[in-house]
Parts: structure tokens; sequence; C-alpha cells
């Protein structure tokens, strides 16, 4: 099943979530979202009182407090307490978080059912809501109990960034500068012809979609979506920052400790071409505890070795494998 | 990935098992297969203390209390506060409890990592650890949240019905005639050639095997795997009776309803066969109840229609669909 990626305008939104083929819809919807579309979506009558559908609509919590088992454990059975069948369908509205947790819960649910995501938040429209990587939270880290199940539709409809927080912009632009970096087009798309967001959007989302499509299950091509993630994971925990932001000084860590440092000059072009002004928040004594998240975190493939994505020239992304020990060695030369 | 079924006496079992290509085994064992088998299996060195590889052993409850979410809790979060990573490989050693939740477990777990089942029951040898069906239970019903993860290999070790119950004989003899009326070289090797139970175990594995290979996600042909189940996962809750006998009862009532008396007449030879000699507990004034738990079944594909099995000769069986009204107005003429 390939998932099919549409824009939407909010006021079309009810009718293409009407188009999906079941009879029974399980609304999964951000508190936030929920509240400030509330009049504009979610009280029309088309859809609470359509005759051929049956809406069950939940409303969650955000952040990742939400990705939690005793969360999934809540809504689970409260679907299951109604009676669902096979042929239900989950549609996630809300950000990466909101699409996590509905993915998974699709994922499990009667063994799996289908599912589409209305991405609200620049991140998710251009990551999160894509390839069908879902997970919830342990209490040993974030995503660690997950599936692969990918959505039927993402329908994204970029009116939602219009009440979207300045810092939840910048979490976005974080992937999008990554992409920039893998893909020569969407580089040149950004700096070099200055294409709209929309338009950028459009082709992150396809990009990754090709990407998951060719390597489902992250065993090839898919592990250079994680470019600037092994240190942006570390980065994110260790300074406590957004997901997106994290992944900027990521990626700037990496091609640090790498000696790309004309990678560096265009990552600086990138922040400064979305006005995206932050002070770098990496020290050097905080490499103990950096080094410490990556040896926990789930890349590794074994006890010993890490995989890491490098890119030492725009559209050129490839992974190398590495031990603990060399990379530790290689931060701990660097001078910053 | 395909399953590999193979055979193992109980003393190559830890040959078998320490060929698995992982440096970390979890191994999730049943606590009354742990006790019988402590000496001969657990407690030799080679399983232990091997240097190439890390075994982490869970000994964990049996009984459907197992599929619980608190205990899938507790034990995924164990794993994951031991570093584990995705090259980590579950085996499941016990019956169809312990490879439900074991596996269940694999499939999400870091996003699913490879696993392998042990089968120490004769139901689990023939149905449970073949297919990649995965589940724990909510309480609203049994297997309600689940997966289809496959596992990479099952070692089949017969030695280990030497200490089965006989009850738990009977749930195994269950589905092994469930597999006698699906196909007419399993009915041939039972009641003509008389062949053994080892190579009986070896067909109605293969069987399943090759049908769920078919159709991984039951979308088609693997819905005939279900013959006698519709009524059967009723009775078994109704009458609070093992899955298996369930079974053979579910078999025998969906035959009444559809007046297929001589396929009834062919149970009646695989029971006496088996030597079985059961009183059949479905009575008409529990039709109310059975009709009620099936509606909630989740079987169901749409809250009108339920599909069924039907098989009015062995080894053709055949997949219907029909109204939850029709049903039961054939359940309540039937004269029993």
């Amino acid at each position: 099943m390939e998932t099919k990626i549409s824009f939407t305008t909010i006021s079309d939104l009810i009718e293409n979530i009407n188009s999906i083929k079941s009879d029974l819809l399980l609304l999964i919807v951000d508190k936030n979202v929920y509240s400030l579309y509330k009049q504009l979506i979610f009280n029309r009558d088309e859809l609470v009182t359509r005759e051929s559908k049956k809406i069950i609509l939940k409303v969650v919590d955000d952040g990742e407090k939400l990705k939690d088992l005793s969360y999934f454990n809540e809504i689970v059975e409260d679907f299951l307490s109604k009676n669902i069948h096979r042929n239900s369908h989950i549609v996630a509205i809300g950000g990466g978080v909101t699409s996590d947790f509905a993915g998974f819960i699709a994922s499990t649910l009667l063994r799996g059912v289908a599912w589409s995501v209305v991405p609200t938040t620049l991140l998710s429209m251009v990551d999160a809501s894509i390839g069908g990587k879902v997970a919830i939270n342990s209490k040993h880290g974030k995503n660690l109990i997950g599936n692969f199940h990918l959505p039927q539709n993402v329908f994204i409809g970029s009116d939602f960034l219009k009440t979207l927080p300045e810092i939840e912009m910048h979490n976005g632009y974080g992937e999008i500068i990554k992409y920039s970096f893998l893909s020569k087009f969407i580089y040149d798309s950004i700096l070099v012809k200055g294409s709209k967001l929309d338009s950028i959007i459009n082709m992150c989302a396809n990009y990754k979609h090709d990407i998951t499509e060719k390597d489902f299950s992250e065993s090839g091509v898919r592990k250079i979506l994680n470019y600037g993630h092994t240190f942006g994971h570390a980065l994110e925990k260790v300074y406590n920052i957004s997901h997106g932001i994290a992944v900027i000084w990521g990626i700037w860590l990496i091609n640090s400790v790498f000696d790309y440092n004309n990678m560096n000059e265009i990552l600086l072009k990138l922040l400064d071409h979305y006005k995206i002004s932050l002070k770098n928040p990496v020290q050097k004594n905080d490499f103990d505890q950096i080094i410490k998240y990556i040896l926990k975190d789930k890349k590794s493939t074994s006890n010993k070795n890490i995989e890491v994505v490098l890119c030492d020239k725009i559209g050129e992304p490839q992974v190398i494998s590495i031990t603990h020990k060399e990379l530790r060695l290689k931060l701990e030369a660097l001078e910053i």
C-alpha cells in the first residue's frame, strides 16, 4: 500500500476526509489544533452527522507525554469498547507526536487498521507524517516501541502554518535544511530559485516518500534520512531543544568532526535564508554526555559500531560504520 | 523474510538456538517449560556462557494473563534498560500464549527485531507458532492488540509433548482436525494411512506456512484457517473451554447450521481416531450469548456482515459473507 500525498485547503479538508473508504473514522486530534479549528473543522455538520459514516473523535494531549504506554492503553481500550471493526480508519490530525501515536495505534489495533494523517506542523508536513515510522516512548528513550505502518493518505494543509508558533516553524526548517544537503534539487530550489514554502514542502515530502518507498524498513538507503540525527538526538536530549533545531546543530557537529567546513558554510547560508538566528548550544565539556547518549541510541546495530551519515557534497550523502571509540576520539580532538 | 521450520531434539535445541545470527538473544520462556527443562536446557554452560553471544533470560507466567499490556510494558522496559540493539533476536519457548506475547514484543521493540519460536505444545507446533500472527489481549477481547510479524525460525521439538497434559494434547488435536477438513492430504494421512504424529505435525505446520506465505495479512486465502473459529471463539468464551476444543465444537456447529451432516460424521471419525471423547457443551438456550459474542468479534469486517468459512467436502473450504441477521436466523432454526 502506497501513501498518497495531496495538498488541501482547510475548507476542503472535510471532503478529503470523507472520501476515505471506510464507514468508521477514528479521529485522533491534537488538543491545540482542536481548539484553534473547532469551528472551522470539527463543528461542521457534514463531518459529524453524515449518515454513511460513523465518527469517533478523540482529542488528545500535545507533547511527548502523549506517547506513553498508559495513554496508548487508554485510547485503544476506548476504541475497542465501541465495537470497531477491521475496516475502521484512523485519522491523525496534529503534529509528529499525534501522528507517531495515532499511527502506532493504527499499526496494532486489531493487528493493524488503515490510517491517514493531516499534518498541522511544518516538521510533520516534511518529515514525521511521511514514511510510516510510528512509535511511542519508553522510559529509556523516545520512539523505542514502534512499528513501520504507512498511512494511506497524507493531506497537507499549509494554511495550518498560519497559527504555528515561530519556534515550531524553526523546528520544521531544521528538517528542510537537512533535505537541502541530501538533494541538490531541493538545495537549488531554496537557495538558487528561492521557491515558495508550499513548493518546498511538496518537494521534501515527496523526496522522503520516494526514499522510504525504496527502503521501507530502513535497512539501506533510508538511513541517509538520519543525516544530522546521530548527534541531533543526543543534542535534543542534552540541551532540551526541539528536534528540528537539534538536527541543525547535529549537522553542524558532524560536519565539524569530519572537517567539512564548506558544508557548514552552506548551513549558515540556509539558516540565513530562513532568517533563523540561533545561538549554537554545543559545548566541549558536554561531549562526554553526548557520547553517552549515542551509546544508548537504538541506531547502534551492535554494541561496538554505529552508523553515521556524512555529506561532503550537496546531494551526495553516504552512510559509514564507525566504532564508538573512533567517534569519541574524533569528537575529543575537535576544538570549538 | 520467510520462516524456516525445522524439527529438533531437545538435546540439539541449544545448538539450533546458538546458530541464530545475533550476538544478543532475548529468551522469553514459559515458567512451566522452564521448571521442567531447567537442567536439560537452561543450565547448560554452552547456552549461558558462550562468549560470542550475550543472553538475557526472562521466565514468564503461563496462561492468558501474560498477554496483558502491563506485562508487555514490564518486559519491554526491562529489555530496553539493558542496552539492547536492533540486531537483538527474541526467542520464545513455550506454547501459543508465550509466542503470541513474545512475537508482539519482537514486532514493536525498536520498531521490530527478529525472532524465533520453540513451540512446546501441540497447539503451538501446528498453529500458533506459524504465520506471524502475534498479539496481546484487550479487556474487550483476546488478541485485539497485535501485529503480523513472521518468526525467522520455528524449531519443533516433539519431545516436549511427553510432558504435556492430556487436555493440552486435545487442544492441539482440535486444530489438527481442522486441517483434516481443509486438506485432503492431511485427512488421508490421518484416517487412511494412519501416519505418526510427528509426520502429521510437520504436514500441518507446513500447510499453514504455505497458506500464510500466500496471504500474509489475511486478506484472502488465509481466511480459510478460520474454519470452525467463528463459532469456536464464541464457544471458547461462553463455555470457558480451551481453544482447540472450542474449534472442534465450532466445526460441529457451523456444519450443523448449514446441514453438512456428512461433515459431522467425519468429525466423529477424527475424534474417535485420536481417542477424544468429550461431551458437546453447546446448548440452544446459549445461542443468544453466542451471537452476541460473534457481533463483537474482530473478524467482522463491517457492522453488518461477517465472513464464515464453510466446508462441505474435504479439501474444499470456501469463505462466504453473511449478514449477522441471516446467521442468527439460521442458528435459531437449528434444532439440537
